[in-house]
């Protein structure tokens, strides 16, 4: 199977840090793509390759035999249900339903902030100060929503866990510490779990323009 | 359960029809929103009970006595798995990974779309016409896409076809019939479908701004 990935995008390492923690790594052959920073308002020259994979042109995107996913929610539902017997999430069930309602909480993290890095990319004409300080604002009171629910994260470092850690990371790398003000028990809980290899081997870095 | 719904979300409908084609309207309360064309950049005013009920603050939200989902991927896993015993998407197994690669697509137009429409919603000092532009180029790809699905569609008005058919009328009232053009086959399914109790009780049409 093909992944197409970056090392910059928090929907990548969503994916990945999901199939190091599986044990999976050797099933996939990672494709590493680059992007000059005017992906944030136009369609920049794909190779045919990556298109023919993903007609939404954005990553991460996964080819199999078969089919291919085009985004991180489906790519995650395959690797844990197909590839890891639902270790990462439960198949059905009341486990499944509120590992979800963190996993929207968190996904909602990752949008913001990934539509914030858009927005600063932009001219600075064309730049909405509104608009950062909104996702600014959306980012601040999901993580203060997800300090109220550390004390119920179990032990296992399961999609849920994967995804909130993402956010975390993404959040410290790009935007600094304030998020660690509105939620400093969730900050204590991602320090301990960032040190696992899956997170330290998946640290963003820029992406390669070119 | 509490749903929070407006009437011109692809992302509302798609939850909506699903709960329709599944006969199950009368588990949900639906509570409708209302947005100032301000949402496009700015935190609105929010009610403290929207807010309560969803720390990203958008719609479909979904409360139930236990937990709260606040997006439609989520939402859909759970009225599909939890009260449609997976009638409208597979528990696992083949036939649910090629849905969610159909899913994925249409998931990448609905983005689009209402990326899109919040660009067209700034000044028109912000507005970045390189952006709609990117959106546009995107959302008739993956038209293209859909379009070499078509024959494979099944029987099943099912959650991939749900979403492909919501993503269609969307672009339809929104942006015209260009993609007609690219994906004819495609829009003949969709007028047939579109003729469904579900879709047709769940027709778009402007969010009251007050």
């Amino acid at each position: 199977m093909r992944l197409y990935v970056t090392s910059a995008s928090p929907w990548v390492r969503r994916v990945v840090v999901s199939i190091l923690e599986l044990g999976i790594r050797d099933r996939f052959d990672f494709v590493q793509t680059k992007w000059p920073h005017t992906w944030a308002t136009r369609t920049v020259p794909y190779s045919p390759d990556f298109l023919g994979a993903t007609s939404v042109a954005r990553i991460p995107a996964l080819v199999t035999a078969d089919f291919a996913l085009v985004d991180s929610h489906s790519i995650c539902d395959y690797v844990n249900g197909q590839l890891g017997d639902f270790r990462l999430l439960a198949r059905d069930g009341a486990a499944r339903w509120r590992s979800l309602s963190d996993i929207s909480i968190a996904s909602g993290i990752i949008e913001a902030q990934v539509s914030r890095r858009a927005e600063l990319l932009r001219s600075e004409k064309e730049r909405s100060d509104d608009f950062i300080e909104k996702m600014r604002d959306r980012q601040l009171r999901c993580f203060g929503a997800l300090e109220r629910r550390v004390s119920e994260l179990g032990a296992a470092f399961d999609l849920a866990q994967i995804t909130i850690a993402v956010a975390c990371g993404y959040e410290d790398w790009r935007y600094g510490a304030a998020w660690r003000g509105v939620a400093p028990g969730l900050a204590a809980w991602f320090d301990g779990v960032s040190q696992r290899p899956s997170m330290r081997a998946t640290e963003p870095a820029e992406t390669p323009q070119s």
